[in-house]
C-alpha cells in the first residue's frame, strides 16, 4: 500500500513504502540521502549501509529521475534538519528496501537546483525532461488555477460551459492569420476565436463561456504570440448596457487572481511573484484620455493612433499604479475601425465603440465589449467592412431571431499565467508551445 | 432589476421586471397568452386589454423568439391551471408594459411544441435556431455535466489537469486518418487524441486528465462518428497493475452517470431517458469469453475475430443485462496487433494486451489500458509497427528519464452524451458537428 509522500508526517516510527522519483543524490561514505519527489512534496532519504545493506547496495546505481518504490521508517528529523519549505520536512525516512520501477539515462543537465537555469530553445528541446522541475511543473498548476477559478467564476453568475468547434467553414472574422485544413476533397480553417459560437450560445443559454483552443497563423516570433493557445471565453445577453460587460470582466479577473494568492501562495512565493495589485474598482479610462496622460507624462505624442503602443501600454500602466494603486487599467473606446466589424458603436460618442481592452503590468490580458446584436445592422456592417458572411448562416440565424442586447471577453490562459508569474515568455506558460519555429520539435532553416 | 422566471414564485404580488424570449403565443380575442423562455424556466403571461391597453398594443406585433422584457404584477395561478412542469408554474404575470428587445422574423418551422420534429439536415441547416428548442438545449446541459463531473471524479482522486495541443508535428500514433494543415512553409497535423502528451505529464503530475478536441479524417459517414469531438482522457502512473485502471475507470464513469442522475433529472424525463443499469461491480471478462458466450447465445462464429463485430458488442450487452444486470460491460485482452504500439502485452496470456473497451447500449464507450513504459521496448515495439517516432522526441525523453508503470482511458463527451439520453445520433450530441458533409453548412455534391 502506497503512502504518499506528505502523508508520512503522520506516520511517525511506522513503516510505510513511497513511491516517486530521485530528485538529488547525495553521497557520505556508507550514508547515501536521496531527495524523492512525488505529486504530494518531497521526502528525504537516508540509505545508511549499516541499517540495510540491501537498501545500500540498491542504492548504488539510482541516479536522478530514476522511479522507484522505497520501503522503511518514518523518523522525526534532528531539530536543526528540519526543512521548513517541504510539506514532509518534519520527517525522514530510514530505507530498508529500494525497487527500481523504471531506470533513467544519465541527464543532459543538472535538474536538482531551485532553478532551472537553460536557454528557453533548449528548455523546449528537452520538454519532456525539463517540465519535471518543481518550479517548471508549477507554473502548470498556476495555469490549472487560472482556467479553474475561471470556470467557477461564471458558474457562480449562472453561466454553462459549452464547447466551440475549432475546424470552421471559413476565417469568422475574415482576418487573414488562419489556418488552412485539406479537409477531404475541400478546405476548412482552424478557429481564431470561438466568437460567432458563443454568440450563438446566446440564444440558447443567455449566459455562455467556454475554454477553448484557439488557433492563429501569427507569422512574427515575439515574446507573447503563440499559433496555439488556450483561450477564455464568456458571453451574455439580457445586458442593460455595456458597463454590465466590464463589471462582470473585472468581477471574473477579481475572482481568478483572488484564487490563484489563495491557492499557489507557495508556488508565487517560489517565482517570487507578487499578484497584480488591485483598486477596489478598476480604473477605467477612454483610449483618448490614456494618450492624453501620455502625452503629459512623457510628451511623447501618440494622441492620433488609433491603439495604444507598446511603449503605450506599459506607460499607461505606471500611471495606473502611480495614481490609482492598480496594476491594472481598463482602457475604452477604441475607435470603430480597430475593432472587429460586430463592435458595438457608443451611439453619444460616434466613430468609438463600447469596447475595452484590460491593460496589466505592461500589456494587453483580455479584451471585450458589446457586440451589434440587430440583424440589418451587423450585416449591413459586415458588408461594409467586405466580410463575406454567406458561410456562416447559422450565425446569422442567431441574430434574425431574437437576439438581446448582449456582450463578452476573452483572454488567454498563458497570457495571465504569464503576467501573474511574471515570467518574461508566454512559451514558458505553455506546457508545448507552437509558433513559426517549433511544434515540438525545432525547425531547422 | 431584472428577475430570472425561477425567481418569480417568491414575488406573488409584487412588481417585477422578466426577461426572454417569446416561446409561444396564443390569442383569445382580448387576452393573448405569452409563453415567456429565459435561462432559468418559462413563465405564462396574461396580457389583458382591460388591464393595460399599452401592453396589449405593444403584444400585437411580438411573435415567437421576440426578445423582449415584461413588466408586470405576479400572480397566484387558479388551482386549475397551474403547470408542473415548470418550476414558475404556480404563478404567472399579469403585464403592464412590453419592450421589444429584438425581434425575430417568421419562424421556418414550429418551435413550441414539445419535440421539434425535424430531419437530421434540417435541424442542423438551423443550428442557429433550432439549438434554442428546450429538448435540444437540454441535451447539452447533459454535456456539461458528463464533462464537468469528469473533471470532478479526476481531481478527487488528485489528478491535475492539463492542456494538451491539437496541432502536433506529425500523426502521433501513425494513423492514416489524419487532417493535414498548412504550417507555414511547412506541413503540421491535427492531434487524433492527447495520447502522447498525456503519458508525458505522468511524468511531470503523475496523475492527469485533459478535456481536449481530437480531429480525425474519419472518411466515413457513421451515426456515430464525427471528425471533429470532445475527448475526455486520463492517465496515471504508479499503477501497481493493469486492474488499477480498469477500476479508476469503473469509479470515473460511475461517478459521471450518478451526477447525470441526480443534476439532470429532469432532463432524463423530458427525453424518455434512464441511464444505464449498473451492477455493484461492472462486468469484465476476456474478449475470448465473450466471442465464446456470443457463439453460444446465437450460433454465430466470430471467435477467430481479433475484435467485437458491431452486431456482436450488441450481444455481449444482452448478456451483461441478463446474466449480470449491467448495462456496461468490460471487454479485456485484445489481440497485441489490434491494440497501439505502447500497448502492454499481458505476461501471462501472451498475444494479447492488458487492454480493456467498456461496451455499453450496443457500443463502445471508452477504451483504455496499461501502456508500455520501458524505454527499449516501446522503441522496439514502435519499429516492429513502422511507426517513426524521429518527430517525438519529447515522447521518447518522458522513458528515457525514468517512466513509472503506468495506463489510462479516453472516451468521448458525443458519445457518452448520445448513450446516456439515448439518442440515436452522435450529431445530436455535438453542438455544431463536422463530418465529411458538413462543417457548419451542408457541403453540395
Amino acid at each position: 500500500m502506497r503512502t504518499l509522500i506528505s502523508e508520512t508526517i503522520h506516520k511517525t516510527n511506522e513503516k510505510v513504502t513511497v513511491e516517486g522519483w530521485i530528485h538529488l543524490r547525495r553521497d557520505h561514505g556508507k550514508l547515501v540521502f536521496l531527495s524523492l519527489r512525488d505529486r504530494s512534496g518531497f521526502l528525504q532519504v537516508v540509505v545508511n549501509a549499516k541499517v540495510s545493506s540491501v537498501a545500500y547496495e540498491a542504492a548504488k546505481e539510482i541516479r536522478p529521475e530514476f522511479a522507484v518504490e522505497i520501503e522503511g521508517i518514518v523518523k522525526k528529523r534532528p531539530e536543526n534538519a528540519i526543512d521548513k519549505n517541504s510539506a514532509a520536512g518534519l520527517v525522514e525516512l530510514e530505507a530498508q528496501k529500494i525497487t527500481v520501477l523504471s531506470k533513467a539515462e544519465i541527464l543532459p543537465f543538472d535538474m536538482g537546483g531551485k532553478d532551472l537555469n537553460l536557454e528557453l530553445p533548449t528548455l523546449l528541446d528537452h520538454r519532456g525532461l525539463t517540465l519535471r522541475h518543481p518550479k517548471i511543473a508549477a507554473i502548470f498548476k498556476v495555469q490549472e488555477t487560472v482556467i479553474d477559478s475561471f470556470r467557477q467564476a461564471c458558474k457562480e453568475k449562472g453561466f454553462t460551459e459549452f464547447q466551440s468547434p475549432v475546424i470552421i467553414p471559413q476565417g469568422a472574422e475574415g482576418g487573414s492569420e488562419v489556418f488552412e485544413i485539406k479537409y477531404f476533397d475541400r478546405k476548412a480553417y482552424l478557429a481564431q476565436s470561438p466568437q460567432f459560437y458563443k454568440q450563438i450560445m446566446v440564444g440558447v443559454f443567455e449566459r455562455v463561456f467556454t475554454v477553448n483552443k484557439t488557433l492563429r497563423a501569427e507569422p512574427s516570433v515575439t515574446t507573447r504570440h503563440l499559433t496555439e493557445a488556450t483561450t477564455l471565453d464568456a458571453e451574455f445577453g439580457f445586458i442593460e448596457n455595456w458597463l454590465d460587460v466590464m463589471d462582470m470582466a473585472e468581477y471574473v479577473i477579481k475572482f481568478m487572481i483572488d484564487k490563484v494568492s489563495s491557492r499557489n501562495a507557495d508556488i508565487l512565493q517560489m517565482h517570487g511573484a507578487t499578484v497584480p495589485k488591485i483598486s477596489a474598482k478598476i480604473p477605467r479610462i477612454k483610449l483618448r484620455e490614456a494618450q492624453e496622460i501620455i502625452f503629459k507624462r512623457t510628451k511623447r505624442d501618440n494622441r492620433q493612433e488609433p491603439d495604444l503602443q507598446p511603449e503605450d501600454e506599459r506607460e499607461i500602466c505606471r500611471w495606473a499604479l502611480e495614481e490609482k494603486s492598480s496594476d491594472l487599467v481598463f482602457v475604452t473606446h477604441y475607435p470603430v475601425a480597430k475593432r472587429p466589424f460586430y463592435t458595438f458603436e457608443d451611439p453619444e460618442d460616434l466613430g468609438y465603440t463600447l469596447s475595452f481592452d484590460l491593460i496589466g503590468r505592461g500589456t494587453e490580458w483580455m479584451t471585450g465589449g458589446q457586440r451589434i446584436n440587430d440583424y440589418n445592422k451587423l450585416v449591413e456592417n459586415a458588408k461594409k467592412r467586405g466580410i463575406d458572411l454567406k458561410k456562416s448562416e447559422i450565425y446569422l440565424q442567431a441574430f434574425r431571431y431574437g437576439m438581446p442586447p448582449e456582450g463578452g471577453f476573452s483572454f488567454g490562459s498563458e497570457r495571465v499565467t504569464m503576467h501573474i508569474l511574471e515570467l518574461k515568455n508566454v512559451r514558458e506558460a505553455s506546457l508545448f508551445p507552437r509558433d513559426m519555429e517549433r511544434v515540438d520539435e525545432r525547425f531547422s532553416h
